[in-house]
């Protein structure tokens, strides 16, 4: 099964952005033309304005704005540094430049633009994803962090010196680093019918001997713990563009139902984001319930863990059956396992017997 | 500049392992065979055995030993650990099969092998490791941190179901991670000079975008902070077998100094080691009197940071006059910087104007 689409994600998303730059100055020097203070108006992001939207199936932002004007003494300064992060945002699209929050942060001197510190630019360039309605990593701004990719999928790159290459992500049995490389993508053939997003690299590199790429025609993802934003991004366009089934594999913990909640709907910090979600993807375990069917090792649930689990049952996406029961599981049972617990039963086992036992979820969802 | 080599490394390395657990089990018998008590005896790793060995440039472990012997009942729990640990070694050098820390804690119960918890199982895997005389990776045992490499090298794997095949190393411009697969491939073929190792991601994809490797014909390796042993094997590999100088690019803080000195002369924790050294690389920068030359932003060392100036200056590797200055410089300006620092003056400065300057050092060394 070879599918094949048009080259256009990572142009359209680039000239989206270029776009909405451009249109960002513009009203800038529109409305100094008209001798007016120019001014930026975008959604607000205090907690008491994020909402969770039950048809998108994550929080958004609901109607309360904020304003941030030249012409009053107070806004200044972050109009002054919102407009700055626009500037060198455009830069880097231009130029084709990736950079991190760090890096932004330390730009932003060789402007005499002061930041306080890294935690007030990071605030600054959220208010800006906001005011574009676009995440930071369209306008090449990446985190630190980085997850790792591996399956029967070629993909061809976009990034400078790269444009037009391809590459089969089966060539290198220990994973390709997800950058901005890998996330600006497209992708051009595979024989893979679903994707596997594995909470751990130890799980990972097993999937990979134990050849679950082939067995189950999967294309393997290790989300490094919670995943970070591209990761999440290419999940998306995986289930999107190409149509795979998306499955989540984390510990038996409220730690791991997170991730594969946040890879479904998001996180109430990026609320004022679309497109980092897979609604249709499939949490296939390890799940409370899993810890007494298959006979886990297991560990008490610690007071913090025990606090975090109440904390999601007031989380509105945690109210579906299953999730709810899954959560009471943990409070009645009190325990925790880790994915690696199945090795109890040989290194094999979680492969041979637990997997496919799961896949079957993805294929009645 | 094509540089070729003979495939042994890696079937070396297995063959040697593979015949280090054969003669323990022999050993086994053969004291049963002469009805005694099967023991082993090793190097103590406490602390007062660890000793600094100047012509190895790195801590080994001094003259005394411990003896865990089956005839004494308070050694019964672990010789039979380390008795299971080198089986399940065997196994998976046999088999192939890699596992993490992890999974050996969880293996055991499969053979009603008891450890507390994996504290406990880890500290019985650095036993085997000074029984045997090699590092874990060598009977397949990895943790789960991971850093990536990019540059022109092509590599050969000797990895099941990749034996022969061949990859460049510039494929995927994200980089590709460093796990048992890169570890054990073979060196095929490059026109690369040297190998730069660099504590962070951000700067490791920001020199594959200002192309670094192709201006200075390096090797990128992204050690992800302090580098994972495998890393640590791999630049010694390719200094050792490729002639590759290896220079060290950390922050301007104790911490970046003490990444560039366990790559270069490993850690105490793995004073019962070798082969994770590279004596002959050389720490590049960022130095403590880069902050003042480059007139850097800085910030306030903490009194953590100063404790840890400290502790350095009372290892013995650095009092060579390089590193003792710079630690004197670290508490002269009480001041740090990060490698994101040069950002300052424009995103390619780093590239342009700083590493050539230090490239220098890796020449006149």
């Amino acid at each position: 099964l070879s599918k094949q689409k048009s080259k256009t994600t990572a142009e359209a998303r680039k000239d989206r952005v270029e776009k909405v730059l451009h249109d960002l100055g513009q009203q800038v020097y529109h409305d100094l033309d008209s001798s007016k203070f120019p001014s930026f108006t975008f959604a607000s992001r205090s907690v008491s304005n994020i909402v969770y939207d039950k048809k998108l199936q994550q929080f958004i932002l609901g109607s309360s704005n904020v304003k941030r004007s030249a012409g009053n003494i107070k806004h200044i300064r972050p109009f002054t540094q919102l407009l700055w992060l626009a500037y060198f945002s455009r830069k880097l699209v231009e130029e084709k430049k990736t950079s991190t929050l760090r890096d932004v942060y330390y730009s932003a001197q060789a402007f005499d633009v002061e930041f306080q510190d890294q935690a007030e630019s990071d605030e600054l360039i959220t208010d800006l994803e906001v005011l574009l309605g676009g995440a930071r990593e369209e306008f090449n701004v990446y985190p630190e962090e980085r997850s790792a990719i591996f399956g029967n999928l070629t993909i061809e790159y976009t990034v400078p010196g790269y444009e037009g290459k391809k590459l089969d992500l089966s060539a290198h049995p220990d994973g390709m680093m997800i950058g901005p490389a890998m996330t600006t993508a497209e992708f051009a053939d595979t024989d893979a019918e679903i994707v596997l997003a594995i909470e751990k690299g130890g799980l990972f590199t097993r999937f990979i001997e134990e050849k679950v790429h082939e067995k189950y025609k999967a294309i393997l993802i290790n989300t490094a713990g919670q995943p970070p934003r591209a990761t999440r991004y290419l999940l998306r366009r995986l289930h999107t563009e190409m149509k795979f089934p998306i499955g989540i594999l984390c510990d038996a913990d409220p730690w791991g139902a997170h991730i594969a909640m946040v890879i479904k709907s998001g996180s109430a910090n990026a609320a004022h984001l679309r497109d980092l979600t897979t609604p249709a993807g499939v949490w296939l375990g390890v799940w409370a319930s899993d810890i007494q069917k298959y006979k886990l090792p297991s560990d008490p649930l610690t007071e913090i863990d025990i606090k975090r689990v109440y904390e999601l049952k007031a989380d509105p996406r945690y109210k579906e059956k299953l999730w709810h029961d899954e959560l009471d599981t943990f409070l009645k049972n009190k325990r925790k396992s880790e994915q690696e617990a199945f090795s109890r039963y040989g290194l094999s086992y979680i492969v041979e017997k637990y997997l496919p036992e799961k896949l079957e979820l993805l294929k009645s969802n």
